[in-house]
């Protein structure tokens, strides 16, 4: 039989990142590819001991069905959480569970964008999401990123010439892939025009809690008067991924629409993990955790910028990062980038191209993406002297020509 | 703000169901109205040893981020369980493990049918999946099921005057809500039909293993040798709903569609529940659960029709069930259903009106649905007794005018 599949998936590729996974999977390969936790980052005692409690009181309550809005207790919990720590949520506002914060991307494009509705995200972006927006149709429109976060002028050109534009999609907190931070001039601008021009805000920040240097910006969503902003949370880079478990302040209308989907999507998120996500954050010590977390990845960042400084730069250059996982280094222009992330492939070391990130994957494109939480110290090591030497030899070859 | 919602999901409804479950939440109501395992049917025991022994030997695996397709032992144990047992599966199959069964009829939808496009389905079918195919805009067309299943003469008029069939989506085993078997005559016929007509069939089994009485059917995937059929397994009746496990089996192709879907809507399904339902397959008794299982169930399926042929019977006629968890019940023609099931929620009994599992919740319907498995034994005669008492005085008051 030949399988004619939807017109809105008919192009739809797998993510790119994933590709390159095949390759990472080798042990001998240093990744500098992935964007997962470092084995240090899980609270695997904590989650033993709370799971065997739930599991020997509650093992009903675990396994049975449950409400689709998400578990009661660590709905109103988050709720608290949010509005005391991040001023986020009105009395308008509602907060729905989900899986992971992909389903966020997933349910309020369902939601909101008809096929060939606009969707305006930042250039780069992260991939999960814009492949999420792709799988409706939606249109993509990328608006560049500065190392103060996304240009407003392009925004609001792009505000006034797309048609249709139902969602602008930023991570205003060390990026993925840019690692960049909006200023929050940058974010009161970004309010202002999707107020101006009508269209919701749907603010990504799954890193927000990882910052190591610098003050904490408020969030888009707590300058939120007039209900146009979807705000998405993570327990993924704070407690666990494989869990899967994540979290959407936005005005109640769009929550209970994004709850019918999520009916239809998977009736409600796995019930054991969201009970030992809640146990973790209130009778443990959730933001001592916290703490030991940035601790961990400032050295880890702060060492994988030392080997950048030292192996690579000035044939590259970066924007230093405040927070997250993730670094984008620029090549020089005369450098072929595909030819060197292939080629690096080749010397066992794997980074992300940067066009990857992109709404248009064939732009020039001159970045890639490195991540430092998964390796180990001597893999960034090991992993940025070889990017160093191949990128010595590729700019040396050229400067001969 | 005015929030405008896409086509698809404008006017989309929360689920009849859910709406009830209000009322059903009411420790004083006896609710006849869900779906939930027994109590008595969960291994907890099994799972919490299970739990223990993952989160302390390889916590990182069940913690850390894993791969979209599924837990790789869980895929290949599944493929040659479903195999041995079943005769499921080709060489050119492919399994994928998602979230629930529910996740699968939204990827399938999602991955086949453009807006617009037919789904046909049983009349009446599970409102969870009918709202998964309402949510991407598909139009609904429903056969109605006999007792012996689907109308396969009316299914095949369908097939010639719908346009842009995709799926047949059919529950051959103790459909829900009907309780009925599709017979293997109509198996056939359904796989012949679609196979003349170029459409594929969604095949969902949820309660496949729960067989109380009489001989196992083969599957319409067990019958596929022209990849068309995709099948729907769950470990929701058989483990647990709330662990939401579910895996899908079909041809490669449209389960690669899935896979990249599956990205962008979830990145992949909760992993520790993954390894739990993998460990609770292989190491221990997982057929003599099963037969546990049906026991459990055989008993509390007889009890429901003696009560039903004691106190409500000849007022309503039902066929008898072979497995599953729901009968359902119809009524005179004389009595209104809607205003019956009313007052059955005022007189503390909460029952699901048949229309709720109709393609067009408006038409004319004289049935309800009962569920057996979540109530007690107590419950289940107050309830249905409360129900008989109800039924005669409408009864005798119509007979009165």
């Amino acid at each position: 039989m030949e399988y004619i599949f939807s017109d809105r998936v008919n192009t739809l590729k797998p993510s790119a990142i994933r590709e390159i996974f095949k390759y990472a999977a080798d042990p001998q390969v240093v990744s500098l590819s992935a964007g997962n936790p470092a084995p240090d980052a899980f609270p695997c005692k904590e989650v033993a001991e709370i799971s065997a409690k739930i599991l020997s009181e509650r093992p009903i309550e675990a396994l049975q069905y449950s409400v689709t809005e998400g578990y009661a207790p660590l709905r109103e919990h988050l709720k608290g959480y949010m509005k005391q720590k991040y001023g986020i949520g009105t009395e308008n506002d509602e907060l729905i569970i989900t899986s992971g914060a992909q389903q966020i991307m997933d349910l309020a494009t369902k939601s909101l964008c008809n096929e060939g509705d606009t969707v305006i995200c930042e250039a780069p972006s992260f991939i999960g999401s814009l492949n999420s927006f792709r799988s409706y149709n939606a249109k993509l429109c990328g608006v560049p990123v500065e190392s103060d976060g996304i240009n407003t002028e392009i925004l609001e050109e792009k505000l006034k010439s797309e048609k249709n534009v139902k969602l602008i999609y930023v991570i205003p907190n060390f990026q993925n892939p840019s690692g960049v931070t909006m200023s929050f001039e940058k974010r009161k601008k970004v309010y202002e025009l999707a107020k101006q021009y009508g269209v919701m805000i749907l603010e990504d920040n799954p890193y927000g809690d990882l910052r190591y240097s610098g003050e904490d910006i408020p969030s888009i969503k707590s300058l939120d008067k007039d209900g146009i902003v979807i705000y998405s949370g993570s327990f993924s880079k704070v407690l666990s991924p494989g869990i899967r478990v994540g979290w959407c302040v936005a005005p109640a209308p769009v929550v209970q629409k994004m709850v019918v989907c999520k009916q239809g999507s998977d009736v409600h998120t796995n019930i054991w993990s969201q009970m030992v996500a809640y146990e973790f954050m209130t009778k443990y010590d959730f933001e001592g955790h916290l703490d030991r977390l940035r601790s961990l990845y400032r050295k880890k960042a702060q060492y994988m910028m030392d080997l950048l400084d030292e192996y690579m730069v000035p044939y590259i250059t970066y924007d230093k990062i405040d927070g997250g996982l993730f670094i984008m280094c620029k090549l020089p222009d005369y450098i072929d980038m595909l030819k060197f992330c292939k080629e690096a492939v080749m010397r066992k070391v794997c980074v992300v191209p940067g066009n990857a990130f992109l709404t248009d994957e064939n732009e020039l494109c001159h970045t890639f993406r490195i991540n430092f939480s998964t390796p180990t110290d001597e893999q960034l090591e090991k992993g940025i002297k070889i990017l160093g030497e191949l990128l010595k030899e590729l700019c040396e070859a050229k400067e001969e020509n």
